[in-house]
């Protein structure tokens, strides 16, 4: 049986997701770390696998994926045991709710507006985009705290793919609220056990899966 | 047995595909047409069910939903038959792909920069960024239908939640591209026919659907 192979980047938040997938369910892969900045994912070898040149991808066997979510649906059909996508059609409702609320309200301002702008010391110069948003992120967060008041994850009670999607994301904003360069910012976020009691204890939730530490980025150490 | 209501909007993109999948599966339905104008989608009864105020709602006896991707999620888990997100994980997983691709790299850029200006007459004052896009409108579209010159659907040889979801996009498009308001733009999209006639053949394709008319915007006729 070939094994499978993962592709991915330090600090990737999709490649994140398709890791922390792998370690819940529990599957072995081989782990192929590459580099943006060397430029492993421009080489005709990758290019061939994922014309958009992004992380992840997997290659099990000869079929190659591309796409976080579309390995995450992938890796669910293929290894149901463990299942983040729902054990009935109300749950698998419910999760894709989350993770599509995520994708169009929270991450592409997120990403956008504030921590690309923080991680390449830009604050200056996009100081105003990232005030103006966030507001809506907080607005965002504020949704996502007064779920997990009221349980342990964020569809039931039952961790799923929604958390493990919008994980990452979420701490590469923590990230980026400790940057130097966000020093001036008023961001709002820290100290998080404060600011969002219950954000807190779902990231440490996530933090005690097994195998966690195998995912969390190593140039963030 | 309750009825499963289906709350949406003449126009609505996602709705329309909603809609579409039902019929597919040959599911029945209640139809609520709710009116924008009217502020039908502002009223407590409705925003109960979706405060983000938006189409489609679902309501299946208790139990309420909206985002289309997650009906169409809940639809498949809850009707098999007729399967729309792949009958294996290879399957599944390219059909994740193409509606995540879509969901990035056309769909927003399409929706903000040139289907809304032109249908709010913003034409004059919007015409920059109409033009901007437009290229990349066209580089996704090529990948289309590079795919749909060798295949009929968007994933492989079977109909798929792909075709439903891109589908009521890809009309907004070309309505807008008919409107009088853009009669001055260089979009390129006409005669589809000559421009694209893989996309041209596959949008007779989905119009073949049994049930399609029932699914039509009614204001655009």
């Amino acid at each position: 049986m070939s094994e499978l192979e993962v592709f991915w980047g330090s600090g990737s938040q999709p490649a994140w997701a398709v890791q922390l997938t792998l370690e819940v369910k529990r599957l072995p892969y081989v782990s192929r770390l590459l580099s943006f900045g060397a430029g492993d994912l421009k080489t005709p070898e990758f290019l061939a696998m994922n014309p958009r040149h992004k992380v992840p991808v997997i290659k099990d066997g000869d079929f190659v994926l591309y796409e976080s979510i579309a390995i995450m649906a992938y890796l669910e059909r293929k290894a149901p045991e463990t299942p983040l996508f729902g054990r009935n059609a109300q749950e698998t409702g419910l999760i894709w709710r989350a993770i599509s609320e995520f994708q169009q309200y929270l991450m592409p301002g997120l990403l956008d507006n504030v921590v690309r702008p923080i991680y390449r010391n830009e604050v200056e110069d996009k100081r105003q985009a990232i005030e103006e948003q966030m507001p809506l992120v907080h607005a965002e967060l504020s949704l996502l705290e007064a779920t997990l008041a009221k349980q342990p994850w964020l569809v039931g009670n039952q961790l799923s793919a929604a958390d493990l999607l919008i994980f990452p994301y979420f701490m590469s904003l923590m990230r980026a609220a400790t940057r130097p360069a966000a020093a001036s910012l008023p961001l709002g976020m820290l100290p998080l056990t404060e600011t969002y009691p219950a954000l807190a204890a779902w990231v440490a939730r996530v933090e005690a899966i097994p195998g966690y530490d195998k995912t969390y980025p190593p140039h963030w150490r």
